[in-house]
């Protein structure tokens, strides 16, 4: 864990001096939002001493890296800093199970913390139970300092837990004008190398990735992750493929490690609930437009990854089929992306835009305590259209 | 000019020691790229003392501001220090016209300046003849330091001024899946009023924009510039009409100041040199998609700028109509414009994307210089198709 101290200098805009827990619960959400979205929450945790001075922080970056909470201690372990009598402000419920990574909880009670702030219950049912393991074993748990603020940050991610499916990462590689194949079909490639090894970024770091089997019919892909240099990455996501018809013995995509699947449906909501089951908690959403359409009509995308190249075909393949919008009132409305270095990013010669949904009002606490209802485009006007145009 | 020196602060990157010539260069490219593209190039100028130590620096801001060289001696008189016998350094030759300021030669001749060194000498015909001029008055003239990368910044401009037609901006507003209305024909609003207000800056800075009949005919716009709090903007351009069809005479964009005009016809070439005929050296083009497609076709759009909503239609108006293209090989390529800030910039709920077209090979000097070809996407490859999916 030597490279969890890399991230842990000085918190921008926060001087030396000893802190409150919420502001302390403030830093910790600012650090969460320097991790990735995926199968895991946005989580930061600091680690205070009794007199309020900050001792270390951490975050988590993402499936399969230590939670923030031991980040935080691995960050104070190696300054040689004793954290015993210490307390822990971390955004989310330490975690009570042993996934990826040990139990938080355990985790938390040997390095001798005595106080532990949490701003949001973990709704994750696996996970959940970490305060109370620790509440019995003597340390002071106290939850709900910026609880809506947390969830608000991890809204997405703590619907799909409790809906017990999947968080979904919808990936697109389209052209400026919306494109992802010009009209005589060609579409190797749109985007360049830079973009698609990106792409194979968030492959490795998801459980599952699904294409139809149209996509497999008309481009045979691989859709394992390779490295920078092309070759596998040590993470190799469950390949998917959905739909009727059959996929040839001679696929790539079938491989020869044995994660390859195939799911007789095109109903998301089946797809979710099936691989769920087979304890897939990110899936990546590949393609093509229909499938990927599929998931968006359904309300099942939690997050969408544009890739978009500096491209115009003005004819050709949609990146995003029909999604049974026939009015302006009832678009697909999504919100940019802040968290991770924010929306837009230069990937090669691409640009990688991310997107989560706009939450539905009334969803969550966390929308009312912040008072944000969805953005209503047409609510937004100081003049009247017609002087506006 | 008091404003003029609000960015003079030191040059990220440089130290306060004496630079050569060359490296002043530098420095005034990369000034120049602070500015904003449009009518006018982009430029930026560095005085040095005779030991090469930096007295002042400026850029140009963009049409109807003052020239880079302006710039930089109105930073030198508010800080109070005398440049006589200093040089200029500017990535462009100094104009010797009256156009929106005064003629730059004479300006630095009435400053004491004893050398001036250029880049690129000025491909403007009536803004020519800077050099001669200073040289005529017993200035040390001299061009072509660091030209090639002077003239890959305003290759564009270059471009238009040598071809004698105007500097074309073509903008978009649109879904991230590239509608600009829903299936319904609705399509008030895709982009919020953020968005809008930010265009309105792009036609304040024009001398004129162009839509075509149909759209005039849809949604009867006004295509007067407004500032942040909905009032005119100081500079109003043209608001042209092009197509057949008849504009209605209680149309909109009629308005009232006489800067209306119809131009009978669907060609940019012939509306371009009409346009250059009567003054105008920056046209914004606000469509719809039928005249936006047409100057991109023609090749007559040499800066696009889409503002992109957070929204997925799925169907409805494409941005972009009919280029022509039937394989991506033909596809119209642009790269994302990193000039003034980067590509990408978050315009309330809206990102504003900017790119500018993907030089030729052979275009220019420059390119050839910098062993720039145009990026072809299916050569950048280390893998074959099939294990790069």
């Amino acid at each position: 864990m030597g490279g969890a101290t890399s991230d842990s200098g000085a918190l921008a805009g926060w001087g030396p001096g000893p802190v409150s827990e919420a502001e302390a619960m403030g830093m910790a959400l600012e650090l969460a939002r320097r991790g990735v979205r995926g199968a895991n929450p946005l989580v930061g945790a600091v680690i205070l001493d009794p007199a309020g001075q900050v001792l270390a922080h951490g975050y988590h970056r993402g499936a399969g890296t230590p939670h923030a909470e031991a980040d935080a201690l691995a960050a104070a372990a190696a300054a040689g800093t004793d954290v015993s009598g210490a307390t822990m402000v971390v955004t989310l419920e330490p975690c009570n199970h042993t996934g990826r990574t040990g139990p938080c909880s355990q985790a938390i009670l040997a390095a001798g913390i005595s106080r532990v702030v949490y701003a949001a219950a973990d709704s994750n049912a696996e996970a959940a139970g970490g305060a109370a393991a620790l509440a019995a074993a003597g340390v002071d748990a106290e939850g709900g300092l910026l609880a809506a603020e947390s969830a608000e940050l991890n809204h997405r991610w703590a619907l799909a837990m409790a809906g017990r499916r999947p968080f979904v990462t919808v990936k697109t590689a389209q052209t400026l004008d919306g494109r992802t194949a010009a009209e005589d079909g060609t579409s190797q490639w749109i985007t360049g190398s830079a973009a698609r090894t990106d792409g194979h970024g968030i492959r490795s770091r998801a459980d599952a990735v699904v294409v139809g089997t149209g996509t497999v019919l008309a481009d045979d892909p691989q859709l394992t992750a390779r490295d920078e240099l092309g070759g596998a990455a040590r993470r190799q996501p469950l390949r998917v493929v959905v739909g009727h018809r059959p996929v040839p013995d001679n696929a790539a995509i079938r491989g020869t490690d044995g994660r390859f699947l195939q799911l007789d449906s095109h109903d998301p909501e089946v797809i979710c609930r099936d691989l769920y089951g087979r304890g897939v908690r990110h899936l990546m959403v590949e393609g093509g437009a229909q499938v990927a359409s599929a998931f968006l009509r359904a309300g099942l995308a939690d997050e969408l990854v544009a890739y978009v190249a500096p491209v115009l075909l003005g004819a050709g393949t949609s990146a995003v089929g029909d999604l049974g919008v026939q009015t302006l009132a009832d678009a697909s409305r999504w919100r940019w992306d802040v968290t991770d270095g924010g929306p837009a990013r230069l990937v090669g010669q691409d640009l990688r835009l991310r997107l989560e949904p706009v939450p539905e009002t009334g969803a969550t606490p966390a929308e009312h305590h912040l008072g944000s209802g969805p953005p209503r485009m047409n609510t937004d006007e100081l003049n009247p259209p017609r002087t506006e145009h």
